[in-house]
C-alpha cells in the first residue's frame, strides 16, 4: 500500500487551475465560476483528495463529541451502564455522521487538562461531562474556558452547564416504599462509589425515606460498582445476625452477583430475601428468577445527552431537565419477607 | 462563561515578540534563542493558549485511533465483547494520552467513506478494523489510500494489513472434543452473525470436528449475538424431538440467556443439558451454576490490537499473529449427558 499523499498542488495541476483556485473552490468563496468550482471539486473527488481543513473547522463541522470517563479500563467494559450510555450517544452521532472522542482518565485533574486541550486545539465541538462530584473542580475550570458541554448530574452539581439528570432521590423513595409495602422492615442498600454526587444523593434519600417509613436505619455499603464488590457486600449482609430481608443495589451487575451469592448460601430469592436492581439492562431478564429493578432507559438517556449538547452548540440554553427517572419494574426477585 | 478565543497575536503582544517568533518557538524551529523560546512558551501557558495545530499533526502527534463498528447502537451496549475490546484499546491509549474516535456505521460502504474521510482529513493516526467479512471490501479500498491499520481477523481475510486473530477453528475443535469426551453425541451450536468471517470459520470447524469425532452433524443456528436471539435459538433446540444434550454458544450473553431458558423449561443444567459459553466475560461467573466457557481475555486482545497499531505507525511490519486463543474453562454448566 502506498502512503504518498496528494497535495493541493497535484489537484491544481490535474484540474489545470491555480492552487488558489482550488482553495477558493473548497472554501466556497467567490473568485471562481460555478463551472470551474464544479470541475475542481470533481477532479479532487476523482483523485481522492480532501482539503486538510483546520482542526477547529473539522471538529465544528463534524460535531465531534468528547467524553472522558474516570473509571478503570477493565470496569468500563464490564458495567452495563456506560456501554449503554455510550451506545445512546453514538445513536445520535451516527444520524449526524459525527463521532465520539473517548478517553479514560485517572483523575479529574487529568480530565480537566484533557478537555482543555481537546477544546483549545479544536479536536471537539463540545463534551459530555459525567460522574459529577460535590464541588466538582471541572465545573469552574471548564466553564471558564468556554467549553460547550452538557453535564449529566443534578443541577446542584452542574454549575452553569446545561444539566441533564435523573431524579435519584425520588426513585430511591419509590424503591423503599415498595419494599416496605411488601412488609420488609430490614432493608439494606448496596451503593456505588461514595465520592459521586448521585451516590451521595441516593444515600441521603435512602436514610430519609427509611426514617419516614418508620424503619430502622438500613445498612448501606459503598462499592466500586463491580460484580465482585457487589458479591462481597451481599455475602457480608446475608451472613450477618440480623440479615436484611431485602437489598437494593445501585446497578444491575451487582444485583446479578447478589442473586448468585444468595443461591450459593442456600437462600431462596424471593422467598428468603428480596433483591431489587437498578438501571435494568438486559442482564435483569437473563437471570432466573428475573430481577425486579428500578428501570430506566440508559441508552435513551445517552441519546438525550447528545441531543442536548447539539442544542447547546446551536445556541440553546436548555433548562435543567430530569429525564428517564427510574420506574419500578417488579419481576421475580421481590416478594413479601419470610414470616417471623 | 466566555468563548472569546485567544489568538497567536495576543500571545505575541503579551510576550513582546512577533507572531513569527511565537510560531518558531512552538514548532521548535531555529530563529529564536532558548531564553526567548522559554519566555514565549511560559507566556502562552499562563494565558492558556495553545497553537491551533493542523489536524494532521494533531492526529499524528496525539495518536488518535479510529474505530468504526457496524452494529446497531443498542447492541453495542449489551454485548460484553465490544465493550471489553474497547476498554482494552483505551487502556493502551490512556498510557499514551491518546483517545479513541468511535463511530457506529450502518454498513461497510459507510465505514469505507468514514475511514477515508478520517484519514484524508487527518483526524486519525490509524484505525482498528473489526468484524471482517469474506472478500471484505474495506481491505482493497483502505489499503489503496494508505490507511495505517491493524485488522482483527484471520490472515485469510485481512489482505495487506497487519493481522491479529484468535484461532477460532482450533478453539471450536477443543470445545467439541471436550463435550464428546464427556459422552455427548448430540451437540448443537448457537452461532453469531453469519456474514462475519469468524462465524464462517467457526461454523466450518464445527462441522469438520463433529465428523472427525464420528458424530452426526450438529445443528447450527445463526443469531445476531443478542441475548434475545440466544434465548430463541435455545428454546427451539430444547423443544425439538431429538434435543441436543450440549449446546455451544458463540458468546457469553447468549449462554446466559440459554441457561435461563433451560431453567424456565424445567431442564437442569448440567444434568439434563450442558451449556458452553464463548468469550467468558464476568457474566459467566455471575450465574448459578457458573458457566463453563471457552475463555479469552478480550480486554487484553483489545490492548494488543492498539499496541500492534502503534507498532505499524512506528514503521513495524508485524507478522500475522494468533493471540489469546480461547481456552477451555470448565465450570458448573458442563457434565456427562443424561443416561440413555
Amino acid at each position: 500500500m502506498s502512503t504518498t499523499r496528494l497535495t493541493i498542488k497535484d489537484v491544481a495541476a490535474r484540474a489545470g487551475v491555480s492552487k488558489a483556485a482550488v482553495s477558493l473552490a473548497f472554501n466556497n468563496k467567490p473568485g471562481v465560476s460555478e463551472a470551474t468550482r464544479a470541475h475542481i471539486l470533481e477532479t479532487a473527488r476523482a483523485m481522492g483528495w480532501e482539503p486538510n481543513l483546520s482542526a477547529r473547522s473539522l471538529a465544528a463541522g463534524s460535531g465531534t463529541v468528547g467524553l472522558a470517563v474516570c473509571r478503570p479500563a477493565r470496569q468500563l467494559g464490564l458495567e452495563p451502564f456506560y456501554m449503554e450510555f455510550i451506545s445512546g450517544i453514538e445513536s445520535v452521532l451516527t444520524e449526524r455522521s459525527s463521532a465520539l472522542l473517548l478517553r479514560l482518565v485517572r483523575d479529574l485533574d487529568e480530565e480537566i487538562e484533557l478537555q482543555r486541550h481537546w477544546w483549545k486545539s479544536g479536536q471537539i465541538a463540545g463534551s459530555v461531562l459525567v460522574d459529577l462530584r460535590e464541588d466538582d473542580p471541572r465545573i469552574a475550570e471548564l466553564s471558564r474556558i468556554g467549553l460547550p458541554a452538557v453535564a449529566v448530574g443534578h443541577p446542584s452539581l452542574t454549575g452553569p452547564f446545561a444539566a441533564l439528570w435523573t431524579d435519584d432521590a425520588g426513585a430511591v423513595g419509590e424503591a423503599v416504599r415498595y419494599l416496605a409495602a411488601l412488609g420488609h422492615r430490614r432493608i439494606a442498600r448496596v451503593g456505588g462509589a461514595p465520592e459521586l454526587g448521585h451516590s451521595i444523593i441516593r444515600s441521603g434519600a435512602f436514610s430519609a425515606v427509611m426514617a419516614e417509613s418508620g424503619l430502622e436505619p438500613g445498612r448501606q455499603t459503598a462499592t466500586d460498582f463491580s460484580g465482585e464488590d457487589g458479591a462481597r457486600a451481599t455475602r457480608s449482609l446475608l451472613a450477618s445476625a440480623d440479615r436484611p430481608t431485602a437489598i437494593v443495589y445501585d446497578n444491575d451487575l451487582m444485583a446479578v452477583a447478589g442473586l448468585s451469592v444468595a443461591t450459593e448460601m442456600g437462600l431462596r430469592v424471593p422467598a428468603d430475601v428480596s433483591l431489587l436492581a437498578w438501571d435494568d439492562s438486559q442482564l435483569c431478564e437473563l437471570t432466573h428468577p428475573n430481577l425486579s429493578a428500578m428501570s430506566r432507559d440508559v441508552h435513551a438517556f445517552g441519546a438525550e445527552a447528545a441531543r442536548t449538547l447539539y442544542g447547546v452548540l446551536s445556541g440553546a440554553r436548555p433548562e435543567p431537565r430530569a429525564v428517564h427517572t427510574p420506574v419500578l419494574t417488579p419481576r421475580g426477585s421481590t416478594a413479601a419477607p419470610p414470616p417471623g
